[in-house]
């Protein structure tokens, strides 16, 4: 394959008109071939009546063309070989073995959800078969089933070339769901973007579907992101990124004369909870771990653990000490952009000078494109008198905060924002303080882990990958793992409606053989 | 019992120091006593608090706790007698043999929740086991169940003084979800709303639950309803009102440091579209029992039938001499408010006044506090052209539109706004015709009838009572039916958590008996 520079819309390939945008070497800061020409109103508007003309077939395909289709995706995905993970190791500055691994959660998610349209209850089934001799009242007929929203516009992750981008969870949540998607691509990896649009547009054609399916912009936010979120067409918007850019666009959406949902990841920093008795056994070996997930992938994940917390003491001293160390050793990492690279820095600056904030350590000096990693301490109290310090700082900085005791842990967990994930570290003896913590830690988390580093987001059917606001802006959902297709289904049901006009999902004698529920009871009936 | 005026804050009755607020006998329009004093911000202040505390510990109560308590809740409001029936008929002018239905109702949906509380698969268990050998990385033990989102803040209706108020559709759910709850008492029926509050308080109290659980305010909209809306600790909102009630909702809503969820119910005109063969066959019997359904209750259910599509001809003018003779029989009907008798004096006075419309036919003449059934007609052309004939009427009004051909028919059900309903008159003969309807109308709406009238929502588990904006703020979920519990939910995975500190449905051994999804496939494992 080669990169031309377009966009992809529907079946055709064509270059905006808008001045071109250039992805950046990440490691060397160069700017790299072709110049992607930015999409205008008018592409936003040929994408989206070809997403609207292929809706309404689009989401009738059977459960098994959808299936093949996204199984087709993840070969033709594949079949790009090494030139995608080339493009995309230079355009991030991430690893190669991060990128392979990357892609093959990107094709084991396209690969998961056909299995999950295969099994089918995401479909919710349900029949209540009519009662004409009810008293007073006979009950009609109902059925009800999810069908899919609409066209999806979806926002590329920064952070995850592949996983989170063109073909990333969202596209395939949509995708599985029966909506056609609109991807506006990251403008840090517009190459890597186009390679797997061309797969994902591949794909639709050798599959048969609507080529309106699948479309990739590129371009402005202004113009391209808030064209899109706008569009009448447009009936669900999936987002990972800022939380300014997050909010722009639920205030577009919102306002729109018809609103519609927005799924965006925002802002997370992804408290530690570090118990007094695990602490105490194991403050050496929790700090150097700590490390290692604050520093992976240059701490450029959601669920990069932003801050930790513990009773001071003794053997908090100890895990401070073990992970300055820690720091101290760590090499600088090639940051995703320069702009995020500049946020990092501005970020760790502020802390560093605040008056409430210690620094702890920092990594080795950073040379050009690179961050060094930072630590920082503050008393819980002084973390409550400065709303700043609870801000994400995307990299890899951590804040260790120093509670007096136990309650002012809980008193503090009570006062943090939405978040991605809460993680606990406890040995037995800590466990009624952890039954202690739990209630709010579900009040305030998506996803509550023991023992373990929160940055590793596993795909799979138990997976939330979600959590009040600001960490998302719909704690109702996840965005990774099977249950991220409900995000884009919405019920309808069918009442007295003749059997041949009924959608096949809710026939007599169960055709593709459901989970339905049949007067309340689940059954494959 | 005796009716004094009180709001229930939790386990205290405490009569409010704002204006007080007088129901009105409809019938009459004389002020009946006693005058309910509005509540202040104080009172919304203590009422979430209460309700703030109650919700760790009411949200893990047992399965079984929360189903004898919505059964305690449906006895108690039982247990009020005939003063509760009577009360709701002054109040709102509603027939004896109506508001008995609606007491069945309201009792027959609390009882199908704790039905639902039994069953438990709302709860959603997922559970993908650990696999500590997987290469290249291990697999935590991740394990996923939905959570309440926290205390709601319910808006009674006007027109279901019981099933869609204090104890109605949305109290249900989410008391159901485990979601405590605040309602604010419609001022069209604030003695009902007394009643049964009293009932769920007392519920509450015997069932040994923690008062914040429920608590009842009256008051106005701009202090008790958005003080409701914004303050932090409400985590969702129900409404079921106007267009302008809801998206003022809405906007508050949205505008919080953490925006949340809201389920307004706002408008709907259920389009009805009679196909050829259909109308031909039974034009007269059609017309007969669409003025039925408009009238019944005086048109004032969300679901009436406001609009009539149907090509014009001869079967449609038969159609419309039917229709038009019993529009014209129709007996006057009590009003549930003089607010809402004006409004829909305002509303048929300017069909009446449209040059785009004809009037067809009213109903006997109105008496004070009554309301005259009202039948236009216009062209499907005209219609398209004002935007104002798609509002909704609220009362017997409805409009018949002429379609030139079933092209037409189709180009206008494109055009609609989200409905909570659209029908179909069909034989075998429209088969066809429908077919190409369908797509368009599960795109416009949340519930599809065949050959029957919307009015009328079973409350079972497939019914969707719900549809895309404006019928309704958030299309993704249904107001009626068991499903209403997950708009009160949100899902939280737990990763590596101690057997000791896993929620009891998550526990290994499946103490509960749910149904689970192991490695993604259901089971009662």
């Amino acid at each position: 394959m080669t990169i031309t520079g377009e966009m992809l819309i529907g079946a055709t390939a064509l270059r905006g008109n808008d001045r071109p945008i250039h992805a950046v070497e990440a490691a060397t800061g160069q700017k790299l071939e072709p110049g992607f020409g930015g999409g205008s109103a008018a592409d936003v508007e040929r994408a989206c009546a070809l997403a609207w003309a292929a809706f309404d077939t689009y989401r009738e395909t059977s459960l098994e063309t959808r299936a093949a289709f996204l199984e087709a995706c993840a070969e033709a995905i594949l079949a790009i070989g090494d030139e995608l993970v080339e493009r995309a190791c230079a355009e991030s500055g991430l690893p190669r073995g991060r990128i392979e691994g990357e892609r093959g959660r990107t094709v084991g998610q396209l690969r998961l959800f056909a299995a999950t349209l295969r099994e089918g209850s995401f479909l919710e089934a349900r029949i209540d078969p009519a009662l004409p001799q009810r008293q007073p009242l006979p009950r009609a007929d109902l059925r009800l089933r999810q069908i899919p929203l609409g066209p999806v516009a979806v926002f590329g992750a920064s952070n995850f070339p592949l996983a989170f981008s063109v073909a990333g969870g969202d596209t395939a949540a949509a995708l599985a769901a029966g909506c056609p998607v609109i991807v506006k691509a990251h403008s840090a990896h517009p190459g890597t973007s186009e390679l797997v649009g061309r797969a994902l547009q591949s794909a639709v054609a050798t599959c048969g579907l609507p080529e309106g399916v699948f479309s990739l912009l590129f371009g402005s936010g202004a113009v391209v992101g808030q064209g899109l979120v706008a569009d009448p067409r447009i009936k669900a918007v999936g987002f990972t990124g800022s939380r300014a850019g997050g909010t722009a666009l639920m205030k577009t959406a919102a306002e729109r004369a018809e609103p519609i949902p927005v799924y965006a990841e925002m802002s997370s920093i992804n408290p530690v909870f570090l118990l007094p008795a695990a602490l105490e056994e194991k403050a050496e070996a929790l700090g150097k771990a700590f490390v290692g997930s604050l520093t992976m992938g240059a701490g450029q994940f959601c669920t990069n653990p932003g801050l930790v917390l513990a009773v001071e003491g003794p053997a908090l001293d100890r895990f401070i000490a073990a992970a300055s160390e820690a720091v101290a050793a760590a090499a600088p990492q090639v940051m995703l952009t320069p702009g995020i690279l500049q946020a990092y820095e501005r970020g760790t600056a502020q802390l560093a000078g605040s008056s409430r904030v210690t620094k702890l350590a920092e990594g080795q000096a950073a040379k050009a494109c690179t961050g060094s990693a930072a630590l920082f301490s503050a008393s819980a109290a002084d973390f409550l008198a400065d709303p700043h310090l609870q801000e994400e700082v995307f990299g890899s900085s951590s804040l260790i905060l120093h509670c007096r005791d136990l309650a002012e842990m809980q008193a503090l967990a009570e006062k943090l924002e939405g978040q991605l994930t809460a993680t606990l570290h406890l040995v037995e003896a800590d466990t009624e303080a952890a039954r202690a913590l739990l209630p709010t830690l579900e009040r305030r988390a998506g996803r509550i882990l023991a023992n373990g580093w929160p940055t590793g987001v596993e795909v799979c059917h138990a997976m939330v990958h979600g959590g009040p606001y600001p960490a998302t802006s719909d704690g109702r959902s996840t965005s990774v793992g099977t249950l991220a297709i409900s995000r884009f289904l919405r019920p309808v049901c069918y009442q007295d409606l003749p059997a041949a006009l009924l959608p096949e999902a809710l026939r007599d004698g169960n055709p593709l053989g459901l989970w339905r529920r049949l007067d309340g009871a689940l059954g494959r009936h």
